[in-house]
């Protein structure tokens, strides 16, 4: 099993150092923001996000030396990340994230939309002030994409017509923009040729579907204690991932059941049941694979090195991650 | 008493456009947000930010001409106001505004706070895309504030020792500076001088200023079924405005009362009462006419034309407004 620790190896030192500045950043001036941003930033999240625009930059700058600029572009894409994650937890109503409650739940539904409107606004200014117009672009179509998957897994809830299409779509808006358009950006910053950025978001587009389908796919096979919340709960809230897609075909009662939204008694036990009995893991599997070898093609471009190779390891990671 | 309907007469038909075009951006691609949109542009909101924006543009404008990029600045701005108010809301837990009620709680926090992000997502989107990057940075600038006016005005509350200077700077993050910002980019995008833009952003923080400070004495003045909530909401809320700040100058009862948050009975009627007995609206109103003495001073760099004219009266009318 590779760990992010030695994945992130080459920008273990640059991974501190926004750790350190976004607490500074967002908990100094606003005390009633400082608990809120220890507790974001302190959660164990595992700085994919950041890590690959730092990887990126250093593997497409001369000697690997990276400006200021890249540094905040990381600092700019995991504030965005958290600012979704914040506002998604109070959408979803959701108690708990990796075990550890969610800031509406630790504090209230005000304090978290407040901080997550605060960190949304501190990177549209960081961003702004990057003074790169394609930089800005690629950042504001994230943000867009964010609320667009939001809506479209609001409208989607509990709708068995969704297609395999629909639910990359939205995969795409919620998890793989992000990576990609970021990707591309510390290429921009690096000022590498268009064909080098071009495929530097294909790259980021699959690693990132790549991301989302395994999280599906742990959704249900995963444990409630690893998750930190129940086991299968996409599919209880109506969210119809690839597992349940491929069950379905296979399962026609699985449609009945979420049709229903489980309105009988031990309907969630029996469409996790009919899930987990058919072949839907294991074709998603095969999905997530599928994206994953598209993400490495797009590496060719880089040169090698230490940081192109963790790009290439991530991939491999991201697929083989059991929990 | 004049109407908003006649100062803006000069774009009259620009603000027509606007709100069909606000209704189709938003709503079109989502049913969900449909009704939402429909709601929120439709409730009787005056334009006055959009409205500046277009007379701004028109009067800075050779032959009071506009472009596509002023018209998309003017639908910016609105989305950009209207999404703060959304989240507002969820943030003040308010169930009507103008009467109406509020999208959480017609909907609920959920859809809120998904339509709140949607809007600033769009309108960072269609920022980027005006290609110009002062524009950009006077926006970004706007939401940041806005950000940092909520927080200031959350961290404060019940706070008696906040100054007249926090009151202001308050009232700018959360109101003039919207006004101030965009005013400035629209005389960007007309390609205006750096005087001419740096007197127009200077006009919309005065008459930001003048604004907020009319709503807060008609908070005190206006009645309940006109204002859509309680008289005095501010204050039993614990938000110290300017007619409160005077008034504990004169009656350091009104202090105690604050301090512990109206606990006992009929702390509210006394201290609605000890601002009204005292000077504090008065010098409240002195305040206002200070900043629109100031606002006006600052369209002389216009030349005469309808909407420069407008621009003026409109001071005169955040002046007088008594509802």
């Amino acid at each position: 099993m590779i760990s992010t620790t030695s994945l992130f190896a080459p920008v273990d030192n640059d991974l501190h150092l926004l750790t350190e500045n976004l607490k500074r950043l967002v908990g100094a001036r606003h005390p009633i923001l400082a608990a809120a941003a220890e507790h974001l930033f302190d959660a164990g999240g595992k700085r994919i996000r950041p890590a690959i625009v730092l990887l990126v930059s250093r593997a497409t700058m001369l000697e690997g030396e990276i400006t200021p600029r890249h540094r905040r572009l990381a600092e700019i894409t995991e504030m965005i990340h958290t600012a979704s994650l914040v506002h998604d937890d109070v959408v979803d109503e959701a108690e708990l994230r990796r075990n550890v409650p969610t800031v509406n739940s630790l504090f209230d539904n005000r304090i978290a939309v407040l901080a997550g409107d605060f960190l949304f606004a501190q990177s549209s200014w960081y961003l702004a002030n990057l003074d790169n117009l394609e930089v800005v672009k690629l950042l504001s179509e994230v943000i867009r994409d964010f609320a667009e998957g939001e809506i479209l897994q609001s409208i989607n809830r509990f709708d068995t017509s969704i297609t395999l299409e629909a639910y990359l779509e939205k995969s795409y808006y919620k998890t793989a923009s992000l990576i990609a358009n970021s990707a591309k950006a510390a290429g921009v910053l690096s000022d590498s040729s268009i064909e080098i950025t071009e495929n530097l978001y294909a790259y980021g587009r699959y690693l990132g579907l790549v991301f989302q389908i395994l999280d599906d796919i742990l959704d249900f096979t995963s444990s409630t204690e690893v998750l930190g919340k129940p086991v299968g709960s996409d599919l209880i809230s109506g969210h119809i991932t690839a597992p349940s897609l491929f069950a379905m075909e296979e399962k026609p009662y699985l449609k009945t059941l979420i049709e229903r939204e489980f309105s009988e008694e031990g309907d969630i036990e029996t469409a996790l049941s009919l899930v987990k009995e058919s072949q839907g893991i294991e074709r998603t599997r095969e999905l997530a694979a599928y994206h994953a070898n598209l993400a490495l093609k797009h590496l060719d471009c880089l040169k090698p090195s230490e940081c192109s190779q963790s790009l290439t390891d991530l991939v491999d990671y991201a697929l083989s991650r059991i929990f």
